[in-house]
């Protein structure tokens, strides 16, 4: 192991531009080592461009996760908000913060995990900022991405849309308690494939880049967003922006049977995570009702991945009512935000 | 004053979409809420693209810079980038990790100050993240913009070109040693304008986005770069790139007669602020060393500033000599690298 205060930034940004699938590609005329990137954006496509900022202690620990879990969810969580657009991710710039005392081999790992989520969606890291940090570790990757359609946008919702989502809900929240648990005797009581799953889940979300894409080809879909900050506080954001309000069926939300064995495992309520849990990084959209059915067929058919209605939008004040089979109203954990944490 | 925990994070996101100046404007398809931006590039236009993370106690210090100054510069710091390729700023993402212990105003001061400085040059901010930080403030601020001609790079000196630098050198550096230095009572010898020009210099550096629109439509102009990390940094970063020695005359240096009076009173050596300070913003280029006096005269007459000729480039292993006036070697400080600091 060797430090980054021996290395250098120069022979740091060097090691960087010289990593595989760190350079010169498909519409990067100047990548990493001059004063911005210069790039080519596809004629009549625009562009999309987001940015998220990881705080050690915030958003990560670096006791449950290693520095190429790290790099992963860093891409990972910005492709998720350029597939919430229905676009492609293309470009990544990638700042740095890190205490002097890190290993320079801590930073390969970093890079390493990026270009792990990056690689199988082609994105390539374009440019980035190095520098030290008095405050553990601190990384902000800015994503670029194009679009050549209609980007859909959570305002777009329509009263009588069924609300949908992909994938399983929960499954990142349950992920982090069991790492919290740490070796608690209770997570002896689930099967290793539950306990790698929800953990993989956390540690490693995969961005429903994919299934964006073919969402947003379909005339009727109308709002879309990824799902990251928790079911209540997304759908939410959908709400306000399109002025409805919606109706959740509790029972209908999609929860792995492996969140449901965490939950008997550590004691917690598998509805609380699905529905405040956040980081998730599914996609939920809202849709003419009469097309859901073919929707999730398509989706299924060209992704793999399950699309399950949860509820529907309807005329109101702005907000969500959770209800039981019957009808009936159920409390439940509201989503993640800052500064209230 | 409000602390950001009663406002919370949704609260926070409101308050900036509402400020003037950030807001939907041309090429902005969908700003601040969603989630991504949608933005629509020039036809015939290359994006430029940069980024940089500013961290408390590392890039600034909460005792010496207010959070009008911490924006103005965030925002500012990329614009340099942006005009060292002769390329026009547009859209900024701007990423704020805080403290909870925040105050509500000082976030509107920090996007007060980032305005004052985009305002000027018609740049919009278009989206960000705001979260928790349990280590004092983190800014990251990725800035885009467009370029029409082609981009000028490190990598494009040539051998005999002369280099010259923009306005003057040493400003930044003196002006940090003099806040440094606090009440000090050598600071008062130093004339009040002095300080003044000094002190804002470090604090609101003027990034000279029309001098590289005007220097990059010139053909003599070769290699183009900012001046943010001191001139022995950076001339290397033009010497290796473009695989050229360079030879600078320190006397022949830029400095203000305020640097030099900042130097006396605080016995310090001005040519070190200059060549190894950092943080001026200025431009550095290369250039055909025939047109380099008519190149003056226009940038003078286009935009008021200055362009001094310092020395040469020369076949050779890249590296800097600094001589004297009769050509005798001259030992001078290096610039600034993370991580050795």
């Amino acid at each position: 192991m060797s430090g980054v205060r021996a290395l250098g930034e120069l022979g740091l940004i060097q090691r960087i531009r010289a990593a595989p699938g760190v350079s010169c590609a498909a519409g990067v005329a100047v990548g990493i080592g001059d004063d911005t990137a210069v790039l080519e954006v596809t004629p009549s496509a625009v562009l999309l461009a987001t940015t998220d900022l990881l705080v050690e202690d915030v958003h990560f620990r670096r006791a449950t996760a290693t520095a190429r879990e790290i790099g992963w969810k860093a891409l990972a969580v910005n492709m998720s908000d350029i597939a919430a657009m229905g676009g492609t991710p293309r470009w990544a710039l990638v700042a740095l913060a890190l205490p002097a005392s890190a290993e320079v081999e801590e930073v390969d790992e970093f890079y390493a995990g990026l270009r792990e989520a990056a690689a199988p969606h082609g994105v390539i890291v374009v440019g980035g900022d190095t520098s030290a940090s008095t405050a553990g570790w601190v990384v902000n990757v800015t994503l670029l991405g194009e679009h050549r359609g209609t980007p859909r946008l959570r305002s777009m919702g329509r009263s009588g849309d069924a609300v949908a989502v992909t994938g399983t809900l929960g499954g990142a929240a349950a992920g982090l308690a069991a790492l919290e648990a740490g070796g608690a005797e209770a997570l002896s009581r689930m099967t290793t494939e539950a306990l790698e799953e929800i953990t993989r889940a956390h540690r490693r979300p995969n961005a429903r880049v994919a299934e964006g894409r073919f969402l947003a080809d379909v005339g009727a879909v109308h709002a879309l967003m990824d799902c990251s900050d928790g079911l209540s506080t997304d759908l939410g954001h959908i709400c306000r922006e399109s002025g409805l309000a919606a109706r959740i069926e509790v029972d209908r939300l999609p929860v792995s049977p492996a969140v449901h064995e965490a939950a008997r495992a550590l004691g917690r309520d598998p509805v609380a995570w699905a529905t405040g849990g956040g980081e998730d990084y599914e996609l939920l959209l809202t849709c003419d009702p009469a097309a859901a059915a073919d929707l999730a067929a398509g989706l299924a058919a060209a992704t793999g991945t399950r699309l399950t209605v949860i509820g529907e939008l309807a005329s109101g004040a702005p907000g969500i009512a959770w209800v039981g089979a019957r009808g009936e109203p159920i409390a439940v954990v509201a989503g993640y935000e800052h500064f209230r944490g």
